[in-house]
């Protein structure tokens, strides 16, 4: 798909031929009693509605058309009421080797993937105990095929974070704060804080479908990701001779409870200062990247977003500047 | 009592003579159907128990013996089962005008306070939006009357910062790791952040009690601080010329929102990133602050503090040793 | 539009011409491809469906034909199931000016405003504290913006009376009972309830927006009613000289307790016999004319009421007769 | 016991005999390692502790000196610290036909019996609808032993009204305002809303034991109040030829929901205005007669009572005066 | 009639006549402007989706054609995307005579009722204790009117059995687990396990209505049903000379207490082990029910159900093969 | 100690030497400002109260007289109202070794343990699935480490079960009550139900302390029982050449979501019917437990238990009798 116009791009009276993915597809009877075909479609620029009012134009098996799919349409771009529709005159089913690069049809994080495992990379090296240092290069470095999902799976279905390279950039976001945090609490052992936080949605890669729709695995299901973090933590921890129980103990712990309450779905509460604020950062991160994104993406003229189901409440979009410029002896000591 | 040895100095033998503080205060009847008067008396430095064999060696009003009373003892030290107690001669009700210097009977913050409020002044001046920081140094800096109190409060009755000064040095805590995330998370407006942190809690100069024991005022127990810190920056916000709507607006909304949910006394929900993040690092401090004090002063052998009511788990106190030495390379990119 | 008729009043086959209130309004396309308005348009005496098959015969800015704007409209009248609907000939977006008196488009109180507030001053009247006189004085008569904005208020967005006038009514309708109730539980300060009743709902003045569709304002969703009337209550007692503390105290906790729970928005439970009962009384007024508006007006062969979201239950709408007839030498002792 | 005098009016040095009632008794060994008697005693007038030192001089069964038993006593009156105490000589067991009336030990209501039941059929004398006013004449007047039981047992266990005549009592302070209810809430069925706050904890008179100390029967325990209330209104009603279904099931269902909610044992919601308003008007004034008592009869200096377990929090204590002095021209409406 | 074929044999092409309940009625507006009625239409082996495209092909009253009501109807099968349709010619009202046998649009246990009614008595039949088996006897075998309802009723009105006959076949599975229960834990009365087994729901045959749809009755939802079975136990109980109290209190604390809390609607929390049995036994036997149903019925490729609301969960679907083949010497001791 | 005699055959006048666990050790100041030692004793026929006037008389190590620690005595028996007392004359700290078999101090199962282990390795044989049987025997025969300390095991720490044994016990009472419901449930794959049955709880034996008094080791604290079985089950199922993913998912699913709710401590929900069963059977057996054992051992006259947190209600201790010998035709199908 390489040289086929983004739907973002497209413009009215312009033909369209290319693959898309079908987000819905629904065959629905007309008034006259004839059946037609309403999908939505997209590609990881967006998506747009389209109609085929004749089913007959359907090539090949008519049942193959169907949400999650990728089908080859031809049409035409028209608009009403200021959006974007397809009148399309032929739709068939395409299946994925026809189709090519799948990840062109999600969305993405923002930040390059080989940026963001650089910078991955520096915080595991930062790590000053051996065997954490070494449990988690099992995981993330030598464990090419973890690394490779690490990089790629959402952070999670919807929520927060719900796009390709989610993970990581959520990772690297708490691991972020969490080292200003240690900065600031100096008790806290920066080691066993920020192996937690690398290691706490892991399971996520595992949990998470992401080649197509977002949704979760079988395993993810049954197990959850918290289950099978501590599994592989067992597993690498086995692995490394000499690996100290009482370390174990701690990472394994910090895993198990980072989603701060029972019925959050951790076995156990956070019992050690680390595992409180693995818990209270990762918390944090995500309900905070949810606000700035809707404030960034919500249009509309109101001060209000929608009813946000993930934090249960409206957002207030209006922001007060930041008053860099009227403060000229005032120092911002952040950095 | 500038010449009366501290309780924690004391040893067994000696005699004590000077004014206690009774924390609890009971009449009792012994085996042979005598009264006797037990006590348990503390200074800043600890506590320790006391009893009166002879009830009638009570010097004036017997009634005015009770709990949160100073009292002027005499007596002789005696040690049980490793624990100092205090055999007492004489015991006879103090006025506060007797007994001066009152502070010097409660536990107090390890951070000097002069200290503290020049770290606060350094915080105040960083504040580039000059409305923000009018309305914060009308409240922090001239009236001198609730600079005082904020110096002087503890954070709270019980939970977390129970001392004299816990209130301002809980505040610093927050503001340095308020000011960290600022750095952070760069769409946060940190002149919002770091007021709301400066008055989020401001309020328990008046919601509590704490020139004797800690407790509740009536005005705390009526109204609740949250209250009075809308009401306080509304009065504030009313005396400074061209004050805007829209920033009172969003301050008194970071104040009542940062218990974080309403079943914890909070009217509304956050709705803005600010007021998110203030209820998130509120409730973290507090929250470290427990586990760490619990670590490092709860006594024992065993690996476990006890049942801890604030957290409503017990801590886990066995720490994983930071690892500076080993770590050749890694560098500790925290500051 | 003084002379254009009411919807409740138009029949089959004739025409209308005049302003309507567009509760919701949707461009949709049709089966053949073309795309039509559908509209929810609105008076005070209620609201019909209507088509505009053509969009191009809107005039003027079509993107301002949304919800909640005003549209002139033109069609005619037909019947589909018994039900009147309009299909349009001619759509153009009003402004208010053009419209003229707004509140003719909106549910309004049964009850005539001038009545209840002549009521609305006799309970004032009827106050015997000074103090407690003169605070309410201040508000709801003295300050005639409030006064007004009182007089015209919904009691809520949803739940109970839900119209123009209603918090008035509702005030009104708690009053009575507050008075009745002060007659039977002989120790409740008469004065301090019905001062509270006045006072609980007052802020929705300012948290409901209900010049158009009902609604929340910002300061309402960031700060909600009860700390504004907090507020308020304070600022008024200030400019009352000598205005005694524990009355003010006693008088901001009524209004910061009376949802009479924490998770209910309330920052306090209710500590004081007068702050519990404003608290019931107001609970089950709201509840009793939700019930007996639904038993009212909900039509139907059925007992039972569609399920109520208020009330999470439906509810019984067969009434068992009241036996005046029946009982001769029974006599009511209600007055 | 007719002539023995009550613990209220006992002096120090004045000696003791008589019955009383052993609220609490327990053997315990003093320091030198003998056993000794500790009791609380109690009549309806108090209580005090009461201590025999030497257990050979208990007469009978030692067996029998237990809680909830009646003792014959001999000692003195001793006074430690302003509280009276006994020191027995002599202690027995005393059955009831020993004792006599045994209603005299314990807290009665201040209302004398005879009084409150005039009120009763004055009310029952005011229902309107002759099948109500039939029920409930069967069950609390042709019904003599239910209505001897009425008019003893106590509201509840613990929690309000917990004083013999207390359920009568709270009977007849619930209908006073329930006619006031109506009187305001014209569409209420008066006849509906008086039978079921007649009926509404008749069956606590079968729930509760009160013979001795106020404790469940095991009825009581296993079937609850409301179930035995439903049974006993059906049963009535099929005794009463022509009683209409339709009545029959509403006041049933007030009944059964009068908790108000599931998780207070009311297996099915109020659905009717009635049952809504009597699950009010029930609920309001049992809190109402515990904040009541509780500013009456708690002493001590503070302005707020002991931390209350009914409701969950402690009263603030201080009232503000009513006006009634100065208001010369305020007529109080309340009658 | 017994002609008409039924929905599940219906193929494209053929015409249809004869009775159907509607499901659902809905009279919607086309593109075009006009008129069309769209319905679900059910016998006992499905349901289908109807148009009548001219509503003037309605005969008789139109507002008669609603949900819950019998149309007889004629037209043609069409298939879209392998679903039946109907597109009608005519639709009338039918009255419940002219239908006959209304059961036969119904969805009915697999089980023939003669079958389970057999079993029934054997379960009776095996009751040891004399008073336990009179108690059943008069309920199920001596009333013939209370015997054909619980032979008929469903077991609920959703959540699980929501079929005819379900209730006696969820009452029998229940009973069978009961029986090995008992035979389990030997110190169960087993009397009182299997009576209260038989009694728990006896009383949906008043609460809920199945003549038609499912529903609930008045009586049902003013009352519930188990406040019914505890009035129907107290009557028959009444009924059988000498019948002994204890056992009365049993039996009716056992259908009390089944729903096992406060919150599910049961007014006290079984006490005795043979209500905590027949609770976990009754809501067991429900949630399997509901799963096995979702498994077997469900269909579509996927390993999981669609969120199932009563289980508040997907079901997984993948069964893992019973290894009766394999396992030669390993005997199944399940009797 | 194999010459001592138990606590239960103590009599008075009796001298005792020998060793005993302290269960509580307080040092306590008598009246005459003496301190003396209170202990309670115990073995595993009972435990009883201790005093040693003259703390001098303790040797060795004063301070190694604690709870939970073994110590040898010499004393005298008394007896005071009816309970056995010791009042000794020496007192000294015992180490485990001087001890010797050490679980003769703690309560243990009824049942022999090596009736147990075959009746365990029994349903292990039944075992038809190739793969579940080689998995469990990996576990429970060939780890004999493990086998020995599922043998030993108590099931809780406190809640049902709680003594050594008691985790078989339990594990085999849910065996046999799983056997028959897999007999009564056709569809439920008895494999998984028995599979899952025996490992639910086997992580206990990591999690329990049980060598000296009953507690959670930090393992348990910080990871759960729950996350360790899964971590087991997965370990034992890498080293089975060809264990199918599919069983081992639903496996481990079955007892990650044994406990029914998140917010009791499994991660996810019972998804499969095997797992739903499992839950029940778990849970209801406990509680049975818990309710047989109250009304087996509580002494005392009342009908009622004490309140039991563990169900969080009291017990109705009457039981009706088994109507066996009424019963000539009734056949208890039970087996």
């Amino acid at each position: 798909m390489t040289d086929q116009p983004l739907i973002r791009s497209l413009k009215e009276g312009e033909t369209f031929t290319g693959y898309l993915l079908a987000q819905e597809a629904a065959f629905k009877v007309s008034s006259k009693g004839s059946e037609y075909l309403e999908l939505k479609l997209s590609d990881a620029s967006g998506d747009l509605k389209a109609f085929l009012w004749d089913v007959r134009a359907i090539e090949g098996d008519m049942d193959a058309v169907t949400a999650d799919a990728f089908l080859k349409v031809k049409g035409a771009i028209s608009s009403y009421n200021g959006r974007m529709q397809l009148r399309l005159d032929k739709v068939r089913f395409a299946d994925d080797a026809e189709v090519g690069d799948l990840s062109r049809f999600f969305p993405v994080s923002k930040r390059p993937v080989p940026e963001m495992l650089a910078e991955l990379d520096g915080w595991i090296a930062s790590l000053a105990d051996p065997f954490v240092r070494k449990l988690i290069s099992a995981l993330f470095v030598d464990d090419t095929e973890l690394r490779a999902a690490f990089a790629k799976a959402p952070a999670a279905k919807s929520m927060h974070h719900v796009y390709l390279g989610g993970l990581l950039e959520h990772t690297l976001s708490i691991l972020g704060m969490a080292d200003r945090a240690c900065g600031h609490y100096k008790d806290l052992n920066r080691d066993l804080v920020l192996a937690g936080v690398l290691l706490h949605d892991v399971g996520k890669t595992a949990e998470l479908s992401y080649a197509r729709s977002f949704g979760y695995t079988d395993i993810g299901n049954l197990l959850g990701h918290i289950s099978m973090e501590a599994q592989w933590i067992q597993k690498a921890a086995d692995s490394i001779p000499g690996f100290p129980d009482e370390l174990r103990l701690q990472l394994v712990h910090i895993v198990l409870s980072h989603h701060g309450k029972l019925e959050f779905g951790s076995p156990v509460l956070p019992k050690t200062p680390e595992a409180l604020i693995v818990h209270y950062l990762d918390d944090l991160d995500g309900k905070l990247e949810v606000m700035f994104r809707t404030i960034r993406e919500e249009g509309g003229d109101s001060n209000w977003s929608a009813y946000n189901r993930t934090l249960e409440r409206m957002i207030y979009k209006v922001r007060w500047p930041q008053a860099v410029n009227l403060a000229i002896n005032g120092q911002n000591s952040s950095s």
